[in-house]
């Protein structure tokens, strides 16, 4: 099974990372022992996805407690490096999530932390199983098809996760079910995570796919090539507005024409209850030269500029279920209104 | 001024094309005199855009009869190679369109076909001012903005066409009556277009612009930031519908949902009133590779395959106004039915 990020005790206490940024090519490690290596890894996307984050986020404070131990720091310089970690990329709410589930344990000591981080680290990979069965059950009974095709963006499988997935997951799910049509992989510029990534996995795993371009997925949702879309989200605020990977709501607002599903998948971990609406989400602009050159190369003139948002939000009206490992809520249906309490309370 | 296409005499007749493949990296000539090589032009998107293929479809027809004269053909040869250059891409429907405005005057000898053929030339370059025009003073009286911000997917500039351009006409019509904002060009992948031909084409202009990848899209209009979406066409049917570039739709949708306009340009020989409606277009497949590789560099995994549709269809009812030459029509308010019939009789 592919492990993106986990814990290393030995030679010396480090995070192993999936350099992602070399994906499919190649399959490469990093070890990661300090708060500007592991920065650096959250901002070049050698680790990503909402739930690693999470994870990444967690093991962070404790690569931060031991650096800080060999380099003298006092407690502001400690507190300032696990800022640094939790402010990695601003839009990423399982990032500061995953560092605030252990830092108040830091008076506790390092290994203390490291037990509370190896929590988040398991509790993923378990709820990510949960999820993926409350999804798959959702979609087979929503769309009445003995096998389910599907369209999704980015990646959000093993690589994006601690282990299994998240809307990857339900994918998966469906395809052990023996449920699963053929599997469309937008291929997610301007990173490519959906050929390099999503595709790697899925050949991993033996689902047959295609990959297309971006601007495909509308017209093979209208085409009525596909019966759900599965999507993961980065942030869901209170009412249900959900951000994720620039490119999502496309697929949200052809699926609502065509009359078929927009599922988005995620840890509960994800529902981010003191953001109001996705009116309030900032979304992050990443590097122009991500869509001004391609490998290296560049493809625009030279003096172009480029506007690059790393995400987009879609609108809870069009989101036909979110489905967390807590269970699926239906927010087309519930007018935005307090959505995730009658979740916790069940 | 940029000229893409072009009738060379000397010193030997021949197509003058631009290479659309090298730009905006080099500025490279193609001189075309067989069949063979105008085809593999076509195929290749040396020369793209609908009516630019419009005037490769009439040219070519000299240059079928000027090879045949040199190769011996005979009747039924000369009207095969013919074919060739008209079935060279099947959703393009000005290029039969080129081809049919002049192949019935081959019993009239190569140089009564150049004429026709240099009228179709010079009428397009006509047109696309006229519907420039036509389409700057609609999108000023509908958006009631001082300074229109504008969306735009793929390429339709004077690379597009034999000159000025259609949705970029409208564009650069707008930038020179002073009422133009900033212009978001979709990259436009696989191929790139929007952020190797557009851009170019903009820095040329001197308008002020940044590149979005395709998945942006949606979300730029969604917030607010654009005030219109512009897109040329391939093939308008006789309800509305549009064939354009793979993403166009994805425009339609979000620009539905904002509120704002959605226009089609395009000169009056993109409407095929023998097509009843989109449903009845066939959507041309371009190769996998375009998708999988990126500058020769493979970035799927070995083993993936892609699905590449060329183009995708806007409903009629998605379409706020198609701007032609020969006026502007409301397909959203027709309910579709005798679109065109009106405007051919006014």
């Amino acid at each position: 099974m592919v492990v993106a990020i986990e814990w290393v005790r030995n030679p010396r206490p480090h995070i192993r990372l999936i350099d992602q940024t070399v994906l499919p090519g190649a399959v490469q490690y990093l070890e990661i022992t300090t708060v500007t290596d592991l920065v650096a890894a959250i901002q070049s996307l050698a680790v990503r996805g909402a739930p690693a984050l999470g994870a990444a986020g967690a093991l962070g404070v404790v690569v931060a407690m031991n650096q800080g131990e060999q380099e003298g720091w006092d407690e502001a310089e400690l507190q300032r490096n696990v800022d640094l970690v939790r402010d990695a990329r601003p839009t990423a709410v399982n990032l500061a999530w995953g560092v605030n589930e252990v830092r108040h344990a830091i008076p506790e000591g390092a290994d203390r932390v490291l037990e509370l981080a190896q929590r988040v680290v398991d509790e993923d990979g378990a709820a990510n199983r949960e999820l993926s069965r409350l999804g798959a059950d959702w979609i087979l009974d929503a769309t009445g098809r003995e096998q389910v095709r599907v369209v999704t963006h980015c990646n959000t499988g093993a690589l994006a996760t601690t282990a299994w997935g998240t809307a990857y997951g339900i994918i998966h799910e469906l395809h052990e079910r023996g449920r699963l049509g053929l599997v469309y992989a937008d291929e997610t510029r301007p990173l490519l995570q959906g050929s390099r990534l999503t595709s790697w996995e899925l050949t991993q795993d033996g689902i047959d796919h295609v990959i297309q371009a971006d601007g495909a997925a509308a017209s093979t949702i209208l085409r009525g090539l596909v019966d759900v879309a599965i999507i993961g989200a980065d942030r869901i605020t209170a009412n249900g507005d959900t951000a994720n990977k620039v490119g999502s709501v496309t697929l949200a607002l052809a699926c609502e024409r065509a009359g078929i599903p927009f599922v988005v998948a995620a840890p509960y971990s994800t529902v981010d209850a003191g953001t109001a609406t996705g009116e309030d989400i900032h979304i992050e602009e990443r590097a122009a030269l991500e869509v001004l050159e391609l490998g290296g190369v560049r493809t625009a003139p030279a003096t172009a500029r480029a506007f690059n948002p790393a995400f987009d939000v879609t609108p809870h009206d069009l989101i036909s279920a979110i489905v967390t490992e807590q269970g699926v809520v239906v927010p087309a249906r519930s007018g935005g209104g307090a959505l995730f309490a009658d979740l916790v309370n069940q």
